[in-house]
């Protein structure tokens, strides 16, 4: 890990002080900086269906760090430590549904404690979840890397949701290789759309590249497509909820108008997904099941309506971007140009 | 007109009872349905400058209608009749400085009044507005038949901000359109996007709709390109705030990025634009000056801070679509397909 770049990386989302799980509480951001203390597994799993922690990548770190809560509890009971862990595993990988990180995390504990006892399962549910997170954290690093060599000097960048270390174990996927862009000073403007209707980009990636103190500008998510008629952006960088076997990428609803935008205008467009995130079992986006979510996110914000009384609203949390539309997915282990599935295949063996 | 369709257009957003002139008050929609009266010219005036009344086509009509109140009591009072009308007339051009159709109108009733009597004045321009005001209305009842016989049963269509009743004399621009689908029995699905950063989808668009007993949806802006992939938007139907001679079309932010997106899957993509907006003198759209307006509308809503403080952000009003992506452009003159500067130069001889 360079210096340089961790000059960029200040904030944490999810952070592990046994037997405590903190979470950086992004339901407050950025108007405040409160930490949520979860010290039960209903807690965790309360925590993620509740938003407090949200990012695919930081949503697994929390569910593993939430196991091993309910281990660690199931233990000190006594009783059928096994069925008991098992309805609490369940409990968290139904707490979102969408987030494949989320039952991915929840798998690698289940596989690692296998067959061991429960003294053992605490201890390797522990030492599980902090590779989870440290991995997850080194991935990005070495992600930034390999996405940042492919943005040359003087460009504009557009990112869309977050998808920094609010959302990951730290540094980010895709505003990672915006930070390492940055620090290697290819990038000269940042832009971060607001990302409706949660306001993602407005409340969280502007607080933390600002926390960093990495200039941006917030646009409209419509913005987005004028910005790149104009010139003034290269590179498209996003992240992802998942990408699947061919490449499609479910991604923050909003992804997809940006990658019609940057195919038209000539920018490139850039997923960064750690590998966690493919799912090889879903062979293209139109498998995937699109998570709506309440109108009134659309038809009020906060606590003022906007909309009329009775208005409907349509919700879609994701949008699937093909895979034709991406020009390169970034993963730490290594580029794939024009993903298509026999290419996706080669580095997963 | 058809009675079909006059049964889908009830709101009209000026109305001249003499001598006061009514205003929908568009600034406590949908959450109120209060008109202004305006029994001065200063009164119109101000209601202009406030934002009672917006919407190029709607703003033009209640200009007129102030000319002819301050012609009834200038006439009335007596006095240098000419110099006060013409200082009431420059206090209406000056209350939104960039209005195109504010000029247009008031030198409209300046033209139809050059060298008559004062009483004359005062009785032309009451016929001169009116006929401003009918012509708004007759060239969006033929737009809407023009525009609506291009869908085809089954169709669902997305609207970007406001262009309905609350933006013209009556009916709308794009609204109408989609108000004649419906009528027609073509239309099943209307989908609204929100217009960031103002939200005139959200606060005017479903308002409208829903008094003449519309169905529609509310989606994020960003959301568009999900439904087309989906295929489940035939057409975008928009209107415009200026055509280029070219073609090129300025419009909301957030048009462009649905007309990629449509381009993308092959939806089709509508501008509805009265031969007013047709500025033959500005050649293409790279001409345009986008005005940019205060970083605080996205940075916040309404008084609730959104952003981080200190944040900055880019936020330009209008977007230009291009020409080659617009595949109708609807006048009161006829259909343009695949717009092109001779196809335009022909309808305008």
């Amino acid at each position: 890990m360079s210096t340089d770049l961790s000059r960029f990386d200040h904030v944490r989302a999810v952070r592990f002080d046994d037997p405590v799980l903190y979470l950086l509480d992004q339901r407050l951001l950025p108007a405040k900086r409160e930490e949520l203390q979860c010290t039960t597994v209903v807690d965790v799993a309360q925590a993620i269906t509740d938003l407090v922690v949200r990012g695919a990548p930081a949503i697994g770190i929390t569910a593993a760090y939430g196991t091993v809560i309910a281990a660690q509890q199931r233990a000190a009971q006594g009783g059928d430590f096994f069925t008991a862990w098992s309805d609490d595993l369940k409990l968290l990988a139904a707490a979102r549904p969408t987030a494949v990180n989320l039952v991915w995390a929840i798998e690698q504990i289940k596989q690692a404690c296998a067959g061991l006892s429960v003294e053992d399962v605490v201890r390797v549910a522990r030492r599980t979840a902090d590779q989870i997170a440290q991995a997850d954290l080194a991935a990005n690093y070495a992600m930034a890397a390999l996405g940042a060599k492919l943005i040359a000097p003087g460009s504009g960048v557009l990112t869309h949701c977050n998808t920094g270390s609010l959302a990951t174990g730290g540094l980010g996927t895709a505003l990672g290789v915006v930070r390492a862009g940055v620090a290697a000073g290819s990038i000269d403007r940042v832009y971060a759309a607001e990302t409706r209707p949660w306001l993602q980009g407005a409340r969280l990636t502007l607080w933390e590249l600002m926390q960093d103190g990495i200039e941006c500008e917030l646009i409209a998510d419509g913005a987005g497509a004028w910005l790149m008629s104009q010139n003034q952006v290269q590179w498209v960088i996003v992240g992802a909820d998942r990408v699947c076997a061919n490449g499609d990428v479910a991604n923050k609803i909003g992804t997809l108008a940006h990658a019609c935008a940057a195919r038209q205008f000539g920018a490139k467009f850039m997923v960064v997904a750690p590998w966690s995130t493919l799912d090889l079992n879903m062979a293209s986006g139109d498998l995937i099941d699109i998570e709506q979510r309440d109108p009134a996110e659309l038809l009020a914000y906060r606590d003022t309506r906007v909309a009329p009384e009775h208005a409907r609203a349509f919700n879609p949390v994701f949008d699937v971007t093909p895979a034709a539309l991406v020009d390169v997915l970034v993963t730490e282990r290594g580029l794939i140009h024009d993903p298509t599935t026999a290419k996706i295949a080669e580095l997963a063996d």
